[in-house]
């Protein structure tokens, strides 16, 4: 017997992966906050707002729709532990070692290039906001991969403002 | 309340992802025939029992066995229909433009260097050996990440060999 | 005395970039019909002006631009024997356990998923095309880097035609 | 004529690396300074000198010494003026969107997994110790490519240490 193929459209992966986002507590606002306090410093005239439409860019890359599917679905199986051991305690108690969440992150990160790559080395270190909150407010659940798949976001959408801001600077040279 | 930290030892990280490898029916043989496929060419005196040393090396890597522990958890829980929709599609059916399961298996690779980045290239094109049989028999199980697991283990092993017959020709340049 | 900032001009980078590859006698069409090779079994309709087109969109990016300007940079070099020893004997013999070359066009090619970075590690294998081209017909200059490079380009343009075609599929499902 | 394959020794290479590293103004010693600032908080016994041993093994590595010898002869080009334009002008004003120097460096910290390319990510960014010095400086010579080597030297060394942490701990605890 043969299986059948099954596509599934883009669209449904989409509303998937968004509405993830939001039953876990983050906001599109929460991240584009992330990426104000990234890229603030080399452009002036940036606003917040500027930031969250950069991130619904992001949001809309396959790539990083189907990081926040895998990676919220461990997240949540962990939480109602239903992973077999050992990965659920290494994944509940988010493992020092463990390098899969951030595997998973960068994978969703070079697509934006060697500016991305860094920015998200820098916010895996450092959590600012919603990254910080998840990491410590663990008693309420587990983060182990959503904290890296946020920071891949935030890292992606400052990654893609540098570049747009150098497109507007040359724009405007001519 | 706070969570309390609790470590897995590596050793138990270990005997799972080589039991997992054996319940999927993947035997360390069954790797090393692709390594030597791989390898045979550039050193005549190399055999399969060298291959299957390779091979047992690469799975004493944390980030190896890492991957197969949340790989073929995945795998096995498309299997039962227990992952949420649309994932449960996606890696159920193998979708084509899904790449979680290669981005899993680079990072694995990554620590090989470049010829195992390039050999696990062509190993997840031409499918050789234990690959193509997992690939194939479908209709009895999910092997989405696995597939690419074992590519990436046999990738590894490859340029382990590689490296080990340079430094062993320059040890006898002397 | 501090250094004066310097900005180069994105369009310089690029006509720079496209009339390195020409002097190195690579044209559009001679990469065009490597990405047709790899995707044309996948779309029957593809023709090899669609994959030249998909590669005149690669070669926008600046990634790929800033490759191209480093890597013919180093064979240039190499063929005039201007590098320093050892890197000079590295690169005109093109060394088997270098891995640069390589490391350079994986960077580049990244930014268009895993299916980019696969079809990368296939084409670095497989050779084929004008990349086998500049791979034997050695004793006329050094393509230790050309020809990664143009590897990473092809991967590039396929992958983007591979994701194009299923958003493509998909505007015509509704 | 066919051209004659000539293999360079591994001896060779390393002992290029080193002096290149030397040369430069670059000791053992500050890449493990470094080191320290990054692992010192993680493990109470750690000292300066574990971290020397530390940096000591990475650069026997092939990859590393490979990306040393690429780097330094960029810079050292850009330095003399001799790099074609508009590399010349890229390498030499260090342009904000420049990646290769990024890409190099992040292809020898792959090998380390995760937690060295966060580190880079992180260092690369913040920027310590000799880093800072060599971002600085820059009025006396050019340093693109070396200052994001030296970042993956101490972000590879880092994670050797926080590997080797737990292997002790785990020794200890049977």
């Amino acid at each position: 017997m043969e299986k059948q193929r099954k596509q599934v459209h883009s669209k449904e992966v989409e509303v998937a992966a968004r509405s993830l986002l939001e039953e876990r507590g983050v906001s599109i606002q929460a991240i584009a906050e992330i990426v104000y306090e990234m890229q603030g410093g080399y452009n002036e005239y940036l606003t917040v707002e500027d930031c969250a439409i950069s991130v619904e860019r992001v949001l809309q890359k396959r790539e990083i729709q189907h990081a926040i599917l895998v990676g919220v679905e461990l997240d949540k199986l962990a939480e109602k532990r239903e992973l077999s051991q050992p990965l659920q305690d290494i994944v509940e108690f988010d493992e020092g070692l463990f390098g899969i969440d951030e595997t998973l992150a960068l994978g969703a990160v070079f697509g934006y290039g060697s500016i991305a790559v860094t920015t998200y080395g820098h916010l895996d270190k450092e959590k600012i906001g919603i990254i910080k909150q998840l990491d410590t407010k663990h008693a309420e659940g587990v983060h182990t991969f959503l904290d890296d798949i946020i920071a891949s976001i935030a890292a992606n959408a400052s990654s893609r403002l540098a570049h747009r801001l150098r497109d507007k600077e040359e724009a405007e040279m001519v």
